[in-house]
């Protein structure tokens, strides 16, 4: 599937596992499974990273997008 | 229940106890009791964490939106 | 009175006393006058408060609803 | 006159001094001469504060609303 | 001529020296040729201040509105 | 091909490596996929730099334009 | 040709040179190619500059308007 538009991305992605990198150092990994049009995302299986390891098991939760860098799927 | 929208998670945790992750490390947990469009929630039986334990009660609160990086059920 | 919208909290606290902890580690006492849907809001016997200690009076004042952290009844 | 809403509060300071508690920790002290919906402000016989104390005299100036903690009449 | 909206200082300030506070503790003099609605600030025979005192002399400029704190005739 | 307006660059590099400097010194390079009105970018092949080299192999991702300082082709 | 507006000053200096002054002490100088109305700018023959000394070569870039201080020709 051809991306044009980069919410074509996040769409491509559901169900899939996604690592996100928020504003503050933060990294969160889980898969995703909603999002709206001002990237607030619902993750399944989400745990806070140190580096690229788990560092906390957080479960289910809603994600405000105002706090993304960037996601990479 | 499926979710389509990120705000699905917030109606499913209505009634339920909720952890809410803020900008500037603080942490509130509380029973969620109402939310709007912009994530102003409110919470009863609300407390400030410091890592996982209660560290202050604080009871009912409004909640601003802009505050939160993620809410967890 | 049942809460279904953030804001039914602070109607219900009009004319009573409110803690509201803003941005930046402050935190304010007083009686709630007003209100609107920007969360600026009117205090009456206002004062600051370091830990939960008054610290210094202000008496009336209006608050950018932009600095609220949480109001708490 | 009775407080309804939170810029009843500013009518009531035209003409008269007020405190300006500005994001950053500056403080500043005038006469309200004007304001609008932003809370942009037209202050005379301005002066900065240091603790409670004159610190610079400033005159005439028009403040940005978006830099206003609270203001006190 | 009464000021009752806070662009009305800005409109007779039109062609004279102005003093302009901004955020992150810069301060800017020059004079003011022209303004729009956000604030957004056209100075000419500008110069950046370190206390009150003339550090860089920088010319015309146009000044983003969002960075200012206070601007003062 | 004329550029008059700004994201007429960004036309222009669709399919070609552009390096882009984020806000918190970030800086990232990739290959531009598709690109919004708000500067939210889709990047192909991505990776963080440290200074000049790379340091992080990303993969491709969605990055948020409100964190773009500017992008360079 | 006179400026009344604050956007004036940017259509006299398309196709000179400008000097931007960016929040968070970066500087650009540049020449430039196109603006909008949120002062997005694209910028040929970009260089960064520490003090007032070219310190890299950029070449092309188009920048985020929210990033501005100022833009002097």
């Amino acid at each position: 599937m051809e991306i044009t538009r980069p919410f074509d991305l996040l769409n491509q992605a559901l169900g899939k596992q996604v690592l996100i990198q928020l504003k503050g150092n933060r990294k969160i990994r889980g898969t995703l499974q909603a999002f709206d049009q001002h990237m607030n995302l619902v993750l399944d299986n989400a745990e806070a990273l140190e580096g690229d390891q788990p560092a906390e098991k957080i479960g289910s939760l809603i994600l405000r997008g105002d706090n993304v860098i960037y996601i990479s799927p």
